[in-house]
């Protein structure tokens, strides 16, 4: 029997608890999902800890476990991904962070973490970050999505092994970058003179007297965080032997696919919100499939809805990923293995990651079923597949779909 | 509370996926199984990952993790197994491997690896092979079924460190096994000696002579594989405080058995196949519980049909495994504690061995009974006993049977 090739499809954060507006069902029971009910029940089903037992995730470290790699030994932070994700390949030596543009008086007390939520102008903003050099450090500098945006330090006698600068609340001044190791030293002082001169350069850039005449917040100081290295992880391929395509809207998937040396094709429309372009996924989540052994598609908006605490909304999108994964079936081959999961689990009542378990289902031709109906939090806790930890899935897809060698006569 | 005596039943390759010829059920399932189905019913049942989650089986090493040993710790190479199942006990230094007769040209061409399938004359060809002696190293050969054989190297120097001859293609020449390790090397050089001797001995031999004048194919040269050294195992009597008997048919298993110090006596009509006598296996499994705290019944025929992709065989077989075990049943004392389960799954849709757990049951008198009515891959899956893996099993079975001391007070 041929191998079959691997399709996993994760929705960011669709696990989530029973909720009053929803009658005490949760989101995904609420939700009128044929095509995932189907699979469930002609596929077998279980609960998956992402990371491990009571662990609350990150969608990086859950992505990296569902991959089949020890996040406890290949999280590189997040900066680092984020980079990879925009297309910044890191150097040895360098260190990445995210940052935020922020607005700031001029002792720098940051009045808003987020330049009012700046909508345009980064582009240029960052133009005129980018490129600086500190004490022979090179800056490279590039814009993300809103306020957001990623740095890269690239010099001698970097680390990682700092403090970030971003006070985590408004009304305090930017912290001060400290080492948190001996080696750090030297970065957090490049971090602390740079926190200073993106003050001096954007505060007076005719973008930002623009805001201020207009009554707009500046975009005037860059706050970084998730300091991160260099990775250092094995690639998806040579780790799985299967070759492999991740479909996928938000940067810091993207970076990690990316740096796990997977193809990560730009797709129009993929936005990485609940917004997204869900059919142009599906569309090429079909062509990736014709040309790889291992496709991840993954679909963010799920997590969105949890974060903002939107049961209905939540609920109405599980329902619209349904109907786009009806179509993707519908044009399957016989040939594809299904997993659909969750990286983690964002209640919405709780607005934020959970450590509940995410629900699994697997689906394949001539593989086995069992005793599961419907796919949801609570129907798929009798299913066969048990409990998983999200380390073990790669494993147990290859098995199924017919990847792993025989141990032994 | 007497302890009672432990019965692990092990069906070869039993468990499968659903299959057409079966309208969607699984040979298991649909096999009528009055015998397991009462015990399942009656008893407690779950899944077992023989080595793993997502690891593919050997019979070899799913035996060893069954019985309580780690095969990744463990397993010592097919060669040694086959030679202990022959009852060739090796001693320190020794090198074993597994042997076809095949048929050759003078170039030492293989023409065919399995030499026409001889099914008899190999006792008096390996007669004139056992015994012989280069540079210092004494060749013990013996047949075994069909073109089957096992050889042990016995002498200073030697090492299992080498690749094997045997080309495993038609058409091709005899590979010259070369040293992995350098401590390999005067193996390699030995047994490639070996194979041109082999060659020059058994071409001329009487029945060779015999087969070429009748149009048959010679069996005229040896191809060794699966080199193996001698195993360093702790006896099972020693590791789990159990006197232990297998009755058991196939050389491989025969042979872990007798290296774990087991009692695995020769039954007339066990044949290790579909022709199997499973009365007389039965009879002896309950003499053997008679005068063991455990015993190992093993069958193999499960999962020759499963290799031949036989599904209708497969389950009219597991029918007559069923019908025997009743009468077995029906003889066994409430001293008996009965575990059923197969070592892997060998589907007939895959025709050889797969990753999907397999199904177990467990029943004692006295002890407790789950939801699971019927013993079937997709019904266990809400058994009581969960997904155990196959390392767990002799420590669960000896708990529940009162084996074990208590820890703490």
């Amino acid at each position: 029997m041929a191998n079959m090739k691997i399709l996993m499809v994760i929705c960011d954060g669709m696990a989530d608890r029973p909720q009053d507006e929803l009658d005490g069902r949760t989101p995904l029971e609420d939700a009128s999902t044929s095509t995932m009910n189907k699979l469930a029940n002609d596929g077998q089903c279980g609960l998956m800890n992402p990371i491990g037992i009571g662990i609350v995730p990150g969608s990086d470290t859950a992505h990296l476990s569902l991959l089949g790699y020890d996040p406890y030994e290949y999280y590189c932070g997040r900066g680092t991904l984020e980079a990879a994700g925009l297309g910044i390949y890191m150097k040895p030596g360098d260190v990445a962070f995210r940052c935020n543009f922020a607005t700031s008086d001029e002792n720098l007390t940051i009045l808003d973490r987020r330049a009012g939520r700046i909508a345009s102008g980064t582009d240029d903003l960052a133009e005129a970050i980018n490129g600086l050099e500190i004490d022979g450090v090179k800056i490279i500098f590039r814009e993300a999505v809103e306020h957001r945006s990623v740095m890269v330090l690239r010099g001698p006698g970097l680390s990682s092994k700092v403090t970030e600068t971003d006070p985590h609340h408004e009304g305090q001044i930017a912290w001060k970058s400290t080492a948190t190791e001996p080696e750090g030293e030297k970065t957090a002082r490049i971090l602390n003179k740079f926190t200073k001169l993106s003050f001096n350069i954007l505060d007076k850039h005719p973008i930002n007297q623009a805001r201020k005449a207009e009554g707009l917040k500046p975009a005037n100081i860059i706050l970084a965080r998730g300091p991160g290295g260099v990775p250092d992880i094995p690639n998806f391929m040579e780790n799985h032997g299967l070759k492999a395509e991740a479909i996928v809207g938000i940067t810091l998937v993207k970076g990690l696919c990316r740096i796990l040396g997977m193809e990560v094709p730009e797709i129009d429309g993929a936005t990485g919100g609940a917004d997204t372009d869900l059919d142009a996924k599906m569309k090429a989540t079909i062509e990736a499939l014709s040309d790889n052994d291992f496709v991840l598609l993954h679909i963010k908006g799920t997590d969105v809805f949890g974060h903002d605490g939107d049961a209905i909304g939540k609920r109405d999108f599980i329902q619209k990923v349904d109907d786009e994964l009806g179509n993707l079936i519908a044009n399957l081959g016989d040939d594809v293995l299904i997993a659909i999961t969750a990286d983690h689990s964002t209640p919405v009542s709780v607005m934020d990651h959970a450590s509940d378990p995410v629900p699994l289902l697997i689906h394949g031709k001539g593989l086995r079923s069992d005793m599961v109906e419907n796919f949801s939090e609570l129907e798929v806790s009798i299913g066969a597949l048990n409990i998983i930890d999200g380390q073990e899935l790669m494993l147990l897809l290859k098995g199924l779909a017919g990847w792993n060698e025989k141990f032994g006569a």
